[in-house]
């Protein structure tokens, strides 16, 4: 997963799009790029890295202009899809730059008709370039010096003509301006927004809302799926809906996981989601449960909080915040002659005794992917003295992977994969065990805004809305991912100084 | 303030100390260091940053041996006492490396015989130094090549003869073992406990005991005031009352701000502590405004929340955790031709309107210092569309500095200096406001442990219980914060890279 | 200034370009890149530095590849044309990068049409990045996914024909090959080589022949002014005359100064051309000052060391190395409240007193330029005790810009514009000055090959051979540094983190 | 081998040291450290690297004060002696810093004493800690606040009393002024110097003469064997002779090789010296060559370029500098999968054919020491196609260690350990060989000043003059640098960063 910002101002750009970036951090810790445009020149920092890290003096002295993108990664192992810094740029046509969140079905056809007809080199993995590729080719297509308005969204049609998946994405186009776009299916969220200061309106364009409340900046809407945006040099904006049939199917794993809460995402509040999800999940208890005996309903740390709260009023028990989380979390450190040692949940948790010792506890998380968290916690709590142990999830069984740029582990690595319920809470070491029912799930974030009729709910059951993601597809997705650990490509390239990686 | 560890072992204790440091972090950020014994030879890292940022793996590799300090340092500003980066180290006599959290009250008296008597340089600020120098000239007076315990126990209690202030401390000697000692009036906290290996027996010293849980070792007790600890090069344990008369008396600002909650320091849960904070403060909202209008309960993350919890419950109100805190806070860098803005509540907090709007909202925090936070959240809550904003602090007003090693702004700039709650309540803004009561602060810590018969509550009441603070005392303390604020001494030093600075 | 180097070879090829980058960097120590190739994949780290210190054993590793390219920048101050690291990359067509020794005089023209033509952006002010947009829409023009070698060469002669300056370049096609060309007025030297391993040959393209010299590459020939050059993928070597009317007019300066005394360009061992320039040096003395006093030669190190113990021989005196040069220097720092010293020559120099004492001296230097540091070491050899002070330039008067990659102060800056001898000598405080002639100059270098018919005699009677460059080019050519001067353009994009530019 | 500077001015001294260890950077380029002192503070940079990057702009601003001292270090393979980085410290008494060129002999004896006797705890095997800590605990037995000039002198006194070997020293006491000592038997080089400025005298002491020279300083002259030397707060200059038998024995090996030719050693120009030596060679070449063939005379660079001119002009045959050195050093970069290669000659110097085809040629060296680089420089020489190779060596041949500071391997390692000169040309491939006569060596430096009585010949002859070098110590001594270089131990304490090591 990805966090994208694109802002056009009448000052520099760099110090508010480092602090947008800040946060949406939470969509991705492992690198981070800046790419601001002046007169003729693109100017870019980009390298792997917490942003505050990633980001010194010297480099904000050179982001230069009124205009800029910018991006935050999330690690992906084994993926194929993200494994380079953003932004990316290519000089011809006209320059481009670009910064995407999502990932696309498509990819390895778009790679092969890039080379072979538009006859343009890819030089990383990251289906990003493969995007700002597309979009640069079908620009070169119109083959004008000054673009129009029209040219633009016309391009952007031609992308989503081409491209299928989830791609919420920002784009800097040398002598134009600012674009935006959002994937025809709305998977991947995408707002965007004005403020007014005294030299005129500035636009943002964020993954989530939040950044633009920080920023001080309105939110407008968020950008329809398949809708193009531009915000021109002269900061006049431009909005036209460029697909043949939207439909908006925002994922719903945003809501349960990935999301801040203070986001909203669609017309949908992020954290009125997780409450209602909190309350369908009592009920679920109610309903499954019945008489329970529960003591203590306690949250693990952070996501849950918000659902956990409310399960616990409905449920009309204790509240407790029985797990801290250490916030300082260190590496592990392979000294000559010591074997690695696993990261132990027990590093980023400590249970407070008191809160468990002789009681009847239900934890609640927001998910349970492949399962090993959980086991570890619920060990914790009951070495913490609790006499029994719950668990319930805010979302239901994870049993298909990702395909639209959340990094998940392939379907065999996932507990819930081919396991009903009670299989699973053998494994985790659960008293009992309760998932949130979809049609719940769906409720919950559906009770924000009764127009959106679909959702991306394809870690759920397998259904995906781009209608490309076959067997076959899977198959072969796990089979690279698979072969990416082997030859530990994946660190490999993180580490990688290619083309596309400035300093 | 500083988090302070021990580690004697069987083993290389690098690793181990390096994650302990990442648990007692919250107690300083500003820079992080780790000494380490081999054989005759001592290893250093320190720098300034966090502890992932300060330790890369070639440091790591050449912290050899099995037994080690560490420290981590809070940020001091204008504050002459804590500018340096520990452990210190002074090679006559042995070899003596320290680490230390607190602060001497007669440090300029001791530093000025340190230099005219017996000969010592002194060459930070730092008044670490100044202990270490003491401790290794006490340790010179007895003159043996071969230290016996009784020779050790001496100098601790030479140290205590000497020194007044707060001051847990950690030491190595080099070819004798681990020392650690907490002041006579037990204002610092310092644990220690065992873990059980393969190879034998293993000590740490932290202090928090926290960090003894979650490096899996068994917490044997507090470190009591005025005791002096070894552990000798065998692994042997030695413990010792070393003060003449020593006393408990546990900083009270540890239970409302500074440890973490699942820490037990003198026999008292913070985290208990702070859920019968939140009791008394409930009573006293009770007792003072009788039939409240309050709709919801909002903690100001994320000290107060466990207070807070409890306030909600004690009112019968909803619970609602209405700030986001943004975790990853950049820098603000100042660009050509800019000013500097002042970094505001709002890069930090980020308001769910929906909790707010139309609603009385109380806001919980753990204590108010110069109060101009307090004033930016209310103002948020606000502008979130709260209807009324009362605010409760967790503790009493705080009015005077302390001289025990937290840094807090001098007096004046207090705004409970010399201002009652009703001017208080109108300068931070809020409709109403109301204090917990010093003596329902001082039983909600002394419920844990009813042996302890005193605390230091100086910020709140101006009681220093060394005895040694009047106010030529405070007024020269002021004016050293002033001077150094007014020359940048604080920046400049932080930076400094002097003798005991070792990359 | 800039050094260029190519390989193509059976095994990995980065520390061979490595090093060979080492042999040619008296072409340029202010940045240094390295771009390799394989499978599909470039691999880039440029930046700026020293070689040794730009290249580390991480950046190695990714350098991945049996096919590569390399180059060396020289500082320019106030020149618009080379102030970027070096390979530079477009992905379109087939992904191409390319190195490049020396200027552009059209490129301005060239700048403007491939904008407004080819819908190309240029990020930086390099001419370099001109070339290789110029020689990528070639390709593009011809548009096949399979290029031959006829294809390749195509695009070599357009490049000619649009471009004017000297550029000796080095390319990689990816998918095709290493492509080598030298402009049609053969100004800047190149060379190739071969060498045998057990997999098959290998070969080389470097800007001197030393290069081939150091890494075991048997010289085949220079490559001919005009001619392309390809090693394609199986290995094969192509050669092709690309330019319609090609005529070599090496680059006098090379001889006189730049290049290293151990290579051989256009088949004239430098060594030797140096020698013959104390030949004619010391015969224009005898025959200007006839019956001479001379007691000492002594050179100003080190490029006129070979030319000077030649001028001694034939006049019949001592050669003596009467200056030590310091190797090692340091920056000059500016403190607060200091202002910055001129760097002076007794930084660099250090006369041997007892040389000088009482003798009359004369000077030996390759070339008189802005004459400051001449002065100064006039003075310095006064002030060892010298009698009298004479000085003789190996080149004549340098009065012109040059305009061919060769970083030179504008013509108001050169003590010999619009200056005769006389006046020059009171300038710079000799008791005689002598400059050589150009005809004897010219001949020194052109009895080393006699098949050379002209010189790029440029700096010393501003004939510029591509027959471009008039007054107005010359005047516009000293606003643009003078401007650039004046707004430090030069030091900020010195350090310029841009698109092109990867860690 | 290191050098060495101290400084005291009327303004910041730092820049001034700075360029001081760059031009006797010659002497050591393996680490650099300046210590400086203001107030009652020392403040101090050292590291790994050459002068010019160890110091960057942050590190000059906390360089502040007056008064200082300067190191750079000579890699030492397999020595336990100077591994460390340069200036130490030790904070009791008073505050004192070190910086030292040469090595004690008897350095295991005082590393004893001071740990069972003065309890000082050594932290490195840099004998420059023994020597700190040796004169530090001298100054603690005199034991006043207030040092007077005597009590200084006296120390170093016992200093020379206790201490063996060559040892030019200069030290900081802080509250008290610049000390500069050199060892009783004159070994290692010290030279002082003034200047005069606007306000008062400054005094500059360092390891040669043109460190004085570059900087502005006037020699006043050569610390004398044993003399101290002390330039205290006032600035007032005290000299005292503080050894009782003291006599000056300079090691020849800084006339032939180490000191830089512009130089003035004990009252002796090391040019002068080496023309001398070039004198004598050449009639040694007469006397045992006859009637020679020698066509040309070529020296290897760049220290043999003095007395090979004159070899060439006593022998009336051409000087040519044949060999071209490579001024830009690359490292050997080890690959996976790739074995090192051997660091060749090759990478170093480059041969100009036409120098060598077809002619006789005399190559000098300054001296033959391990003989693999003078073998494969023969081998150069014959494929650039000499018909006969000679070589002559400036210096006698080298047959012992040496135990006074310069790293030399051990003797077995040295190509004329017993062998004769005979076996030793085979062994190099020369056609003939001949050694500088030791008198002859002698004689060249004696004629300089004709007051030194002796000289460290201990390389040549086995004459330690300091008289505790026996069998036994050499044995010893042969053993620890085998062993080191068994365990790595020479490559792990170079990076270490210890407690002395600052960044």
């Amino acid at each position: 997963m990805c966090g994208i910002v694109g802002l056009t101002g009448h000052s520099p750009v760099n110090q508010a799009i480092y602090e947008a970036l800040t946060v949406v951090q939470h969509r991705g810790q492992d690198a981070a790029g800046i790419m601001t445009c002046e007169d003729d020149r693109f100017f870019l920092r980009k390298s792997n890295g917490l942003v505050r890290d990633v980001f010194q003096q010297e480099h904000m002295l050179r982001l230069r202009g009124n205009m800029g993108i910018g991006h935050c990664r999330y690690p992906t192992a084994g993926s194929s899809s993200s494994s380079e810094a953003q932004p990316l740029y290519t000089n011809s046509p006209y320059g481009i730059a670009l910064a995407h969140n999502g990932n696309l079905t498509n990819a390895s056809e778009l790679r092969d008709l890039l080379y072979r007809e538009d006859l343009r080199h890819l030089n990383t993995e990251s289906d990003s370039e493969i995007l700002l590729n597309v979009f640069a080719h079908e620009l070169q297509r119109i083959g004008k010096l000054k673009l129009s308005v029209e040219d633009v969204f016309q391009a952007v049609s031609a992308v989503h003509h081409r491209c299928r998946g989830g791609y919420a994405s920002v784009a800097l186009i040398n002598g134009y301006g600012l674009v935006a776009f959002r994937d025809p299916w709305g998977i991947r969220p995408l707002v965007f927004g004005s403020r007014e200061t005294e030299h005129g309106k500035e636009y943002m364009v964020a993954s989530e809302s939040v950044a633009l409340d920080v920023l001080g900046f309105k939110m407008i809407r968020d950008v329809a799926p398949g809708e193009g945006i531009i915000i021109d040099q002269s900061g006049e904006l431009h909005t036209r809906q460029c697909a043949e049939s939207p439909s908006a199917n925002p994922c719903l794993f945003e809501f349960v996981y990935f999301a801040r809460p203070d986001s909203i995402i669609d017309d949908v509040s992020v954290y009125k989601a997780r409450l209602r999800m909190g309350d369908t999940l009592a009920e679920k208890v109610v309903r499954e449960w019945g008489e329970h005996d529960i003591d203590v309903v306690v949250p693990i740390p952070d996501t849950s909080r918000t659902a956990a709260l409310q399960v616990a009023f409905q449920l009309g028990v204790k509240y407790r915040e029985g797990f801290m989380k250490n916030r300082y979390i260190g590496r592990t450190f392979i000294m000559p002659g010591q074997k690695q040692r696993k990261k132990s949940v027990r590093q980023k948790l400590n249970a407070i005794d008191l809160e468990f010792r002789g009681k009847n506890v239900l934890l609640i998380d927001d998910s349970i992917v492949r399962g090993t968290t959980s086991r570890q916690i619920i060990q914790m709590a009951r070495d913490a003295g609790a006499r029994k142990v719950y668990f319930a999830s805010a979302a239901p069984p994870v049993r298909y992977p990702n395909v639209y740029g959340i990094d998940m582990p392939a379907a065999e690595e996932l507990i819930a994969h081919q396991r009903d319920t009670q299989a699973i809470c053998e494994l985790i070491g659960a008293d009992k065990l309760v998932y949130q029912d979809l049609p719940d799930l769906i409720e919950a974030v559906h009770q924000g805004n009764s127009r959106i009729k679909g959702f991306d709910t394809s870690v759920f059951d397998g259904q995906y809305v781009t209608g490309d993601v076959d067997d076959a597809y899977l198959a072969q997705l796990a089979q690279e991912r698979s072969d990416a650990a082997k030859q530990g490509k994946y660190a490999e390239y993180r580490g990688i100084i290619d083309l596309h990686n400035a300093s």
